[in-house]
């Protein structure tokens, strides 16, 4: 990989005056934690999703990027934090975007760049070996540090923060929720999960972005700014429909498949939750208008697609598993992979994931997606 | 391993007045990093002589921390950078001494302690993965973030730093010196060297500690302070002289047995060279008032036991080899190993080290030591 994969071209025709764009700690998950290394089955190898939710969060990250710059009056030092950064290259390619964002508009606006701190947070079980790799690629841009945590718990000084991003991390929460019932046997949410279900992740949703927020407001400075982009659901009266190809569903379907074939126990499953929740816009804006630390800058709902590509229906060789079920499998095992094993076992990986790869083909129809990805951008007041 | 590992006890006599007591770019040697993980042979397991080191720089630590939180007039904000990390607990134990040197003293001068930042610096191979495992236990402590890249360039902003702190590192340079005899069967200086490979030698070592002073010199306040310890050599007439049982001495003499037992090329064993240097007491401050930014604050000289313990004497069952003599030559196997391997494989390592083992403890009784342990504080003018 050479340097200039890490140098994109900026509009050249954005604004200098750029106006006022305005409009307890948590019980740790140990298991959660993308596959580390680069093999077939690596986070790094499969987050090919991740990198089309960062091209359309693009516009909502240029566009905060500058205003940050210009309300802070273009400060001769900038601290930028990734938030659940994850491992590979990804991670880079926002920063890239973020440096490269700023060191255009200050030769636009004939001001000197500012030394520019990148600072890539994820879990301390996240493979940083891997990320670090590609350090020596971009240390001439800016300085690189890692920091493992929690983003729910402090991570940086007080208002040492000038601008936070964080890419399909905060759908993560930090815990199962407590009080599921323990007969289900599905691993999230459905349709015909018991309301109770719903209260208990959407309680746990709750107290875990609050935590996130009152952190970040401790050590943002006045005026920086977070984009954050994560799974949501569009809005429906019902709290508890998902689609029936939402992931996890599908997941279950697959986890279900192996008990009828009797390679894994029903209890296990039954027993089996993944921390996580998908909030819908509004639930996401009361979190943050509660919080009271942060204005709403930006919030967007774009599509989620997982694993589309131009070849979408095409079937592989002797299979009946589509070339973007494989894909979407290939995604969802590179960040369940190490919760599920935790529980499962190594041995099952490659049938379930298969199984899934399945299902997901069998859905390639389904039009009544509820899954979407929200940007948000926040100022700090 | 508890909480309470790292926390020591501070002597509580120590005054508050404190008084005043001062009395480019290089080519990277990719195979240097301690070798990784927790197993037999990882650094991690190994690194005892490291501790000992950091017991014996301890007072001069304690002196600076307290006369640099003194001569700052008890910042709230503190960042110290712990240059060559390492691998393993090593890296906290020396962060919880400054970090509880700082409370206490706080404590002791009624001051509200600062918000501490911890960076951990190291070559991007380093394993940071197994470093960020004890992360959580010294997190509530301190904010620790890890810093890839070579301590030979720059690694953080401009007049960032606060204190510095670098164990056993600088005696490595960035790359073998060049211009280096073709046909040494030595991997570094002996007596018998032509002069013109110490010149070489001290040459690179001369080019990179410049490069490191320049580059802290940067980057940390005025005020602001560094605690060096490195090996070096006793001064005598003759630069070339190291005595018989210098570790590269006896590595050289191991790699030829192997030579002689037909498991190494001769020529593999001259054209390998050993990226380090033990400067004596006058060349280092020469160096420093050289380049002008540091003043000098201590400068100890303390011995060099590598593997010494209470059972010194005490050779292994059936074997030839001393207990000291196998601890050094695990000492030494952690702190070479990557660099080897990439020469000769991985095969003959065990071979390798079981000799150097032996040969350490046929000089058990040596007296002339000449390497030492040079412990040096300096002050940012």
């Amino acid at each position: 990989m050479g340097e200039v994969d890490f140098i994109h071209t900026i509009n050249p025709s954005s604004r200098c005056d750029g106006g006022d764009e305005r409009s307890s700690m948590y019980s740790f998950v140990n298991a959660l934690r993308m596959s580390g290394g680069d093999g077939d089955n690596s986070y790094s190898t499969n987050s090919l999703l991740q990198k089309k939710v960062l091209s359309k969060a693009k516009p909502v990250l240029v566009k905060n990027t500058k205003g940050m710059m210009i309300n802070l009056n273009f400060p001769n030092y900038i601290k930028v934090a990734d938030l659940g950064c994850a491992t590979g290259e990804n991670t880079f390619l926002t920063m890239a975007e973020i440096v490269n964002t700023i060191n255009v508009l200050c030769q636009q606006c004939n001001q000197k760049p500012p030394e520019i701190d990148c600072c890539l947070n994820d879990l301390p079980d996240n493979d940083f070996n891997t990320t670090f790799k590609f350090v020596p690629f971009f240390k001439r841009l800016c300085f690189v540090s890692g920091v493992p945590g929690s983003f729910y718990s402090r991570l940086f000084p007080r208002k040492s923060l000038h601008f936070v991003h964080s890419s399909y991390s905060l759908h993560w929460l930090s815990k199962v929720p407590k009080g599921l019932e323990k007969n289900s046997s599905s691993v999230y949410i459905t349709t015909s999960s018991p309301p109770n279900a719903y209260k208990a992740y959407l309680n746990q949703f709750q107290s875990d972005f609050k935590s996130f927020l009152e952190m970040r407001s401790e050590e943002m400075v006045s005026n920086g700014r977070m984009v954050l982009t994560f799974i949501g659901r569009k809005t429906l009266d019902d709290p508890l429909h998902r689609d029936c190809c939402h992931f996890w569903t599908l997941l279950s379907t697959s986890l279900r498949d192996l008990v009828y074939e009797g390679l894994v126990s029903a209890s296990k499953v039954d027993s089996f939750n993944i921390p996580f929740y998908d909030p819908s816009k509004e639930e996401v804006m009361e979190m943050i208008r509660n919080e009271g630390s942060f204005e709403i800058n930006d919030l967007e709902i774009h599509g989620f697609e997982l694993g589309l590509s131009n070849h979408d229906e095409d079937y592989m060789l002797h299979s009946q598993i589509s070339k973007a079920g494989q894909r979407e499998a290939n995604c969802i095992r590179a960040v369940s992979e190490s919760m599920l094993v935790a529980d499962f076992g190594v041995d099952i990986m490659d049938t379930l994931f298969k199984k899934f790869a399945y299902h997901v083909s069998q859905h390639a129809s389904c039009t009544n997606k509820t899954t979407v990805t929200l940007v948000v951008s926040l100022i700090r007041k």
